[in-house]
């Protein structure tokens, strides 16, 4: 993707812009979290103001992919803001699970990183409570909640150039492929003589026992 | 999600149905996945038909998850037909590398696995082409391929029925966090006394070395 052109700021103040330079108002931001994601996660409303946040710092004319170092509600954000997905390798997800995402260069892996910074949110009780888990989530108040995020916008965020290490730039490749001699279904070749399924990486019990499958 | 009411067929053939019963023809879906995708692959294309084969064989009255045997494509027709997202965790993703998804009664792990068949991909010499990547990318016949897909619609598919292991149907809990002495960001506690980034498993090369975050 290039990042979008200069925004154009109508009346209503926009939550957050996607690549292209479409830009959602809090409510319309609101709705299209439901629709994709299936309902509204306060970190994912943080996650639209942080990959706005991230299309802002980045330079214009470059081709960006993201990465996002959690895989709870944030990869969602960028699914929907920008043209990365995790079906089209421009998304990749790390399990380091810290709540940060970075779009960057997809040559030299020059980018910005974007995180809601603990520091920050010490001055919004309610967002606290949610980001440290201080109370169980029905002990949280929402409502509250949902006013703090929208109240304190990109305030609660940080960003910083990263260099995104070269290995991470690579695709991955899966190779030449060969039919599994056991279940009879095409695999890499470098997985081995049988398939990573067929050596006992099947997230299946036997499917004999079961005839839900009409 | 509960699998759609029975499919009203109008005059046009549907290609795929979402979950909701919003069904789409070739053309609908063909320019759905390349609003999402951002381009036309034939994997997903064929997923779209994955994923409506699976629908159709799954109870309608069941709030279904999804599993993805590969990371390529694939997922991409599930977050498009299915409320099943990477970010929201009801959509999972193995790296088995064979193509074949799976919707199951989150509950139970019932479920029918729909895959691409590779017996049945022999009748359609494009296809196979693509499928057992016989020839370089460039020298293979997309016109024909897109043709020989549209036309095999879903006789190159095989399902079966499936039950997901007990293990996969455990959400994956972070629980306690805490902050990272050195990065001073929020962390899983159970990752040790520094964050797993901090560890060494950073995707970052130093951040002083760049200076495109402006």
């Amino acid at each position: 993707m290039t990042t979008p052109n200069p925004i154009k700021l109508s009346d209503q103040i926009p939550w957050c812009i996607d690549w292209k330079g479409h830009y959602y108002t809090y409510d319309e931001f609101v709705n299209q979290v439901q629709l994709f994601h299936g309902h509204l996660a306060p970190g994912l409303l943080i996650g639209g103001k942080m990959v706005y946040s991230a299309l802002k710092q980045s330079p214009k004319d470059r081709l960006l992919d993201a990465l996002c170092e959690s895989s709870k509600c944030l990869p969602d954000a960028i699914q929907i803001l920008t043209p990365c997905t995790i079906g089209n390798g421009w998304l990749k997800i790390l399990p380091l699970y810290r709540f940060a995402l970075t779009l960057y260069d997809k040559y030299s892996g020059d980018g910005c990183r974007v995180f809601l910074d603990a520091r920050k949110v010490e001055q919004w009780p309610e967002i606290k409570t949610w980001f440290f888990k201080l109370k169980p989530k029905q002990e949280q108040n929402t409502a509250r909640l949902f006013s703090e995020i929208k109240q304190a916008g990109d305030h609660i965020l940080s960003h910083q150039p990263v260099r995104v290490a070269k290995q991470f730039l690579q695709k991955d490749h899966v190779g030449m492929r060969t039919l599994c001699p056991r279940c009879h279904e095409l695999f890499p070749v470098k997985q081995g003589k049988i398939c990573s399924a067929c050596q006992g990486n099947s997230p299946y019990v036997s499917p004999k026992e079961t005839s839900n499958c009409r």
